[in-house]
């Protein structure tokens, strides 16, 4: 659940958040380790007992804002806040305290709002940074503006793509009236290019072919008696059964492959052409498959997910709308944050000093622990105990959606080992004349490739690199371009963090003095919008109980 | 591919197709099945070759509707024909030929267009047979007339409600201009209840668990040297890596559970709670799960599927336009079909006699089997050959979309062993006021029991299976529905047929006379418009060339 805004498997569990247990685990021996896991969510608990599936009995108890009648009933001072950052957590801060009366202010050091939340559109700029923070170049010295030049109707989630079902971001949704719809996020039409393959080969083919093998070898085991000491008779019947279908085997129990691969010619007035003879099992054993196959398995990247129609950047418009264009300030940086008795003093670059009766720091952990002030020595080093990870997104807008018309792709990711990672094609705009498609969406050390790059690098590079999957022909008709590298993103710096212990995340969860800090690093939703919603509606609610006991 | 537009394992391999192969295997052998299961495009062929999977190089070839521009060039006569029938495979014939110039009349015995691309909003009505033709009733006599009372905005796709991304079908969408959307086919968050199952479960948790014991199974048989024959050492760490992943097994290759089956309070600003622990591997074998677990695997049903925004109809509507008004008849029943040696004579009751040059007969072939005529006694025979087959479906609009905002679920279907089959969770309107779901989708046996009722029995009986999915809630808050059992549709009477052998479909695939025969039912897409669609391009491809060599 970490980390994995998307990236399925293979960063989250594959590089970042292996990397990260493993490193727990080299300090303080597999107890910390497990303990890691539990507080990352990653480890079963041991203390709940199996519920019963009645429907609606798995359902959240519904959050109740902060409401004006408690402070109608109860006499007390709603009071000011300061909410620092005007990403998904501070604008979700400001609508929910707003809802209960409370003056908020929202201070944003970037000239928009959002945070991570950037759709990009024509007549767009985004500027990064001169290098990557990993590179050691002097702190906030900006380099490269892009001028977004896609055209009407054509937009770019640079941050933040996808929702899954339960999370409380579609909540949001529906409160805010934001259009939903679906987003593709595995598609059986799409290719494979792993490292162990000479060739990209489509999803369906790649799974039909694993799937079969699996069943095949386990049936003959079955068959073999192999399982007998742990089968009875009806188990094995059972078995047989299960993958009989699963891996669509034969009598005989032997995977020659299936209507599932897919077709050379599709079906139609004759029957279809298939693609051939399935490669033998050794092939398919080490084109490595396990990653791509259990994508849509985990439980922030299973099918159905959705996005707003028309960019992610719907909901924070939405939520700053309710909030009110006076109450959020952009272009302001905090240069200093002050506890005093009766509250706090945050100071702005240029523009004087602000006096609240709270603050909710909702900026990235890395950014927070560079501004002065008097948080305590802890809770500097805590904030600075997070390690800002790299992500990086490039949109290729192009003339035709020939992913569509001649691969028959609507949708979805192609998944592959190269350094692009996935390669995105659009859910929104079917059988439109162009097209968005996402040519890089990686993490990590892919991610440091490109973003030490200038755009027009990245863009030659990716380019080169997905022709492996489309051909030559992926270098052609592309109208614009657009590239982001989140560690280059002014007052980002990032595009998650990764937690390398407990103890600053635990620490952070409690404000100091009047201080609270809020955002998806403060969640068990790292890297989701979810996260910061989460960490939100914690924030304010602890906030509004502090106010109604001190009333 | 057969038979299976909206019902996937179970009545596509459980019940219609696979009872289809035993019975001609009875009759004629295993040779007979083998050559049955190829016609159907069941068996792989063994005449084709691998072919480099270069995207793009297995796109088919673009179908070239015959120009007008040929006749032009060779001083032809475009003629005139008579199409019987407006559902897809008519009207894409009527199209496919004005393109060329042909003069064509569509004649249709029910009073609206479309065939089976039926889709339901208020206002609308629905009239059945009087009884169903298995019960032996008289033929043709009426019977009850449903209301239909759905809200503004709401519809109910009666017939088809899905489009693979292979089929032709949607290059119909884009050539017409008809917009679409993402249909969910499959959801994670969706139930599963097999006859195996005491409770529902979500498709998730019974997936992860399925997978989960498979992995630990084939491992451990690994592991104990059970397979050392047929691996190497390389192809076991391989395959042991793959089912680490893909069955989220442990390190000593024991399935304990993961995050992949949910949680019971999700992970937020604290770790999520688990379901508590698995079912054991008996349990989870007697479940079932086969059929469930790879419905999505099927060429056909993988995901993503689409519809066109706003409903169905909106492809046959497109075509109709396209076709143009004054040429489509509706309530023009067919009384007659004569071959003459210089055209074709129609008699249309209470409409005299009409005259073409050619004739295509885009009718349900057990209906067109009625019809008097002079076509010959073998066609008649092939005509009466394939057995109609029942479907069923049930729509209920309900004030509140219950099912997105306490369970989680946006679109899909909860796949049951129960009579209703499939529920079906609307993929549009998300977060709306009303809904509609589809109470039940069900084919063959279990169609044949509602079909036989009035609608409101068979509301009241799929009310109680429902129930035993979503509680007893499920049976309230309705505001309207309506049910179709395609048996009992006058002049269609059957949701697709089945061939009992594949003699008289080569017979049908040539002309009787001047009279061809189009429709899904003389396709390798039985049950999908794509096979309606393609049959018709077949069907006008060949009249063309007889014009001009005639010419």
């Amino acid at each position: 659940m970490e980390e994995n805004e998307g990236l399925p498997r293979r960063a989250a569990d594959g590089l970042t958040r292996r990397a990260l247990l493993v490193g727990i685990g080299a300090a303080g021996g597999a107890g910390a380790m497990y303990a890691a896991m539990g507080v990352l969510g990653l480890a079963p608990s041991k203390t709940t007992t199996p519920v019963p599936v009645t429907p609606g009995a798995t359902a959240p108890t519904p959050y109740v804002p902060p409401q004006r009648s408690d402070f109608a009933l109860r006499g007390g001072r709603a009071g000011t806040v300061l909410v620092l950052g005007a990403g998904v957590a501070g604008l979700a801060c400001a609508y929910e305290l707003g809802k209960a009366g409370y003056d908020c202010t929202v201070l944003e050091a970037r000239d928009g709002i959002g945070g991570r939340s950037i759709t990009l559109r024509g007549g767009d700029t985004l500027t990064e940074l001169a290098a990557s923070p990993v590179a050691g170049v002097a702190d906030g010295a900006l380099g490269e503006t892009q001028r977004v030049g896609f055209g009407a109707g054509t937009y770019f989630n640079a941050g933040p793509a996808r929702i899954a079902q339960w999370m409380v971001t579609l909540d949001y949704c529906r409160e805010l009236g934001v259009p939903l719809e679906v987003f593709v996020n595995t598609n059986a039409s799409a290719y494979v290019l792993t490292a162990g393959m000479r060739r990209p080969v489509r999803v369906r083919t790649a799974r039909a072919d694993a799937y079969g093998y699996i069943s095949e070898l386990l049936a003959k085991a079955t068959d073999a008696g192999a399982l007998d000491a742990r089968l009875t008779k009806a188990d094995k019947e059972r078995l047989l059964d299960f993958l009989s279908d699963f891996g669509a085997i034969g009598p005989e129990h032997e995977y020659t492959g299936s209507e599932r691969r897919g077709f050379r010619v599709d079906p139609g007035v004759r029957p279809g052409t298939d693609l051939g003879t399935p490669p033998p099992l050794t092939q398919v054993l080490a084109e490595g498959l396990g990653r791509v196959l259990t994508m849509d398995a985990g439980y922030d990247q299973a099918m159905p997910m959705f996005q707003p129609v028309g960019g992610m950047d719907a909901i924070v418009r939405a939520l700053a709308a309710r909030v009110g264009a006076g109450r959020v300030r952009t272009g302001a940086r905090v240069t200093r944050i002050m506890n005093r008795p009766d509250g706090v003093e945050v100071t702005v670059e240029g523009g004087g000093v602000l006096r609240a009766d709270y603050c909710v720091a909702a900026l990235p952990p890395h950014v927070m622990a560079k501004i002065p002030g008097n948080l305590g020595t802890d809770v500097v080093a805590a904030l600075a105990t997070p390690t800002p990870m790299s992500a990086g997104k490039l949109g290729l807008e192009y003339r035709r959606r020939w992913w569509e018309i001649e691969d028959r792709i609507y949708g979805g990711a192609t998944e592959t080992d190269l350094d692009i990672g996935h390669i995105w094609y659009p859910s929104y705009g079917f059988h439109g004349e162009r097209g968005l498609v996402v040519g890089y969406y990686n993490t990590a050390q892919d991610a440091e490739i490109y973003e030490g790059l200038p755009h027009a690098e990245r863009l030659r590079q990716a380019l080169d690199q997905g022709a492996k999957v489309h051909g030559p022909a992926y270098a052609k008709g592309i109208l614009a371009s657009a590239s982001i590298a989140w560690r280059r993103q002014p007052h980002i710096e990032g595009a998650w963090v990764s937690w390398p212990s407990r103890n600053g995340f635990s620490l952070l969860q409690r404000p100091a003095g009047r201080v609270y800090f809020a955002g998806d690093w403060l969640s068990h939703l790292v890297a989701w919008q979810a996260g910061a919603f989460e960490s939100a509606r914690k924030v304010v609610t602890e906030i509004h109980h502090r106010v109604l006991k001190e009333a």
